[in-house]
């Protein structure tokens, strides 16, 4: 077993005293260049660790961030055993189908993000996603272990929120502006949504516009049909009191829902809508998978939206018109809203709302 | 502000020992039922947060597992101020091209796999990219706040991993397997473009096959033009000692490698060759961006393939071959190459190989 050199090894190799060398690894107080240089060539020499858990307890910061992620996406993948070996398959895949991987969705960016300012920073940040069972005890644990929580909106109870607040600053992000003393960082849901809808119907004279929803009582879903109402309203066109459709975000959903119109269509007791609005990319493009397979044509039977802006709706045919979030900015807010935290605790309540833009792809019809 | 509970505050209440919060806490030792639901009772009364950096220093274990990841993908987006408001842009996007975003690519799956494996295993992961300045340190701090590090191969230097092995068990992800005595979780790169070559010679008797490498110096991009050319060897085709074109993985250049092969085609000074078999996902699809907006028709003129597996390359159009990665077992495995080790330290150096498969798409010609 290799001894492992300790602060005052550095110090007496790099000849000053431990404050000195502590003072060079926290960053704090004055130190000479000189001085630091050879603390540094000391702390290499020795292969001398910091060690997290004694500073932590030192500086009372853990140099951690924890981000909280909902557990969105499949995993099924994940729950199949891992598989072993040199074999190669080599396998024909026709199905266009398939949900796009978690990393492409929403929640990669806001990590990659947040690393990018937590870096900036000096932390690091920890991942953690919010799964049954436990994952209350699991982000209180994490919470004890970080020096500030981002949490992202509906994946905890208020009660839980309440309790990580009392021991370090916690900053909500995406959904709607919290009730609660939180700190926000959210996009503007429904005003995408509306300036999409205002589109469809003065652009394309779109005036037959269906709302595919998310996942129930979920805040992004809310707040984007309500966005949806408001350009109907202000079109003057009829404004529905529910979705028209309602599916969960996911693409296998999605294609069912557009199998079932399709056979209600078909079946010649229900005309096609001009034009559907989903509540998220994932959505639109489980329905224009199917869509494509029945041998519709987007946009000239049906026009389809999105929300999020995800990579395959770049690149699947025809594009994806969809409101794009700024999902790498709002992990990057996030982080500056804790580094303002933790600079004054005092500081009051903070907002933060990143724009989000439509973009019109050809999904939505002709430009 | 608030008084913090302390783990003797939590004894207090549930009528237990601090030992006995301690056990139920760490899961050490055996509680009664009864009793453990009373302090969890008693911790959820109190809001009591266990502090990760004193039960660092008790159990020398931080419950973290830290993930190293090499600094790819476009941060020009990061570096740019982040905008803050409500005003919606609605703007046109003609762009089929842009870079898939580091989320979408192979690391977003793999921190996927790593965070669910470490979920399971009582772990959190925490996340750093290797960056320029002072990534070295960096790591090492990073080193001194987890119990395991899971290191991209070929981001870290061979001095610094020995230094890091000193102070915690250290696994190599991706890449070939490492000389030193790391621990090491890969996939077979060799063997994956060989049965893809092997299937574009065999099933469309395609003849003049040519590899467009990645970033020079690269492990998997050495590996993949080893199997490129056993593939070719074994056809009884001239072999190549250095690859025909080469590019740096991201979707830009390839443009560029794209518009320069058309314009010596046109000028005719040069046929087109049968198949471009790409080092990876995003330099073929930057092919695709080009041929396809030149009139060209994939994989009619021209044979396409890539490697990794990215959404993007099953939504585009034509849908692209690849060799798929299992980048979320890579994660998985890595994590529980991490537990053997923390489980016994004397464990014998370990091996793990993910098997990849090719899928067949449309873009490498009709089955």
């Amino acid at each position: 077993m290799v001894k492992i050199a300790t602060m005052r090894d550095v110090a007496v190799r790099a000849g000053v005293s431990v404050t000195t060398v502590s003072r060079v690894l926290n960053g704090t107080g004055y130190v000479k260049t000189g001085t630091r240089r050879a603390v540094e060539a000391a702390i290499a020499d020795l292969g001398y660790l910091p060690s997290g858990s004694a500073r932590g307890l030192v500086t009372r910061r853990t140099g951690m961030l924890g981000l909280c992620l909902p557990d969105t996406g499949p995993v099924a993948d994940l729950r199949a055993p891992v598989r072993v070996g040199h074999r190669v398959e080599v396998v024909p895949d026709h199905d266009s189908a398939g949900t796009v991987s978690w990393g492409g969705l929403y929640f990669g960016e806001v990590v990659r993000g947040a690393e990018y300012a937590a870096w900036q920073a000096g932390f690091a940040i920890t991942v953690a996603v919010a799964r049954p069972p436990e994952s209350d005890a699991r982000i209180r644990e994490l919470a004890g272990r970080v020096d500030g929580l981002i949490v992202v909106a509906g994946t905890q109870s208020d009660g839980l929120l309440d309790h990580l607040a009392h021991r370090v600053p916690v900053v909500l992000v995406a959904g709607p502006r919290p009730a609660g003393g939180f700190d926000h960082v959210g996009v503007d849901n429904a005003r995408g949504v509306q300036a999409l809808v205002d589109h469809l119907h003065r652009a394309h004279g779109i005036r037959d516009i269906r709302y595919v929803a998310g996942r129930p009582d979920t805040p992004d879903d809310t707040e984007r049909f309500a966005g949806f109402r408001a350009a109907l309203r202000r079109a003057g066109l009829p404004v529905p009191e529910v979705p028209a459709l309602r599916g969960d975000f996911c693409r296998p959903t999605a294609r069912r829902l557009a199998r079932e119109l399709i056979a209600a269509h078909r079946a010649g007791d229900r005309a096609l809508p001009g034009a559907l609005v989903c509540a998220n990319d994932e959505t639109a493009l489980g329905f224009l998978d199917v869509f494509t397979a029945e041998g519709y044509d987007v946009p000239g039977d049906i026009a389809l939206t999105g929300f999020d802006g995800v990579d395959a709706g770049r690149t699947c045919s025809p594009r994806l018109t969809t409101v794009e979030q700024p999902m790498a900015d709002l992990g990057r807010l996030a982080v500056d809203v804790l580094r303002a935290c933790l600079a004054d605790p005092r500081l009051p309540r903070q907002e933060r709302v990143a724009p989000v833009r439509v973009l019109l792809r050809d999904s939505c019809g002709p430009h």
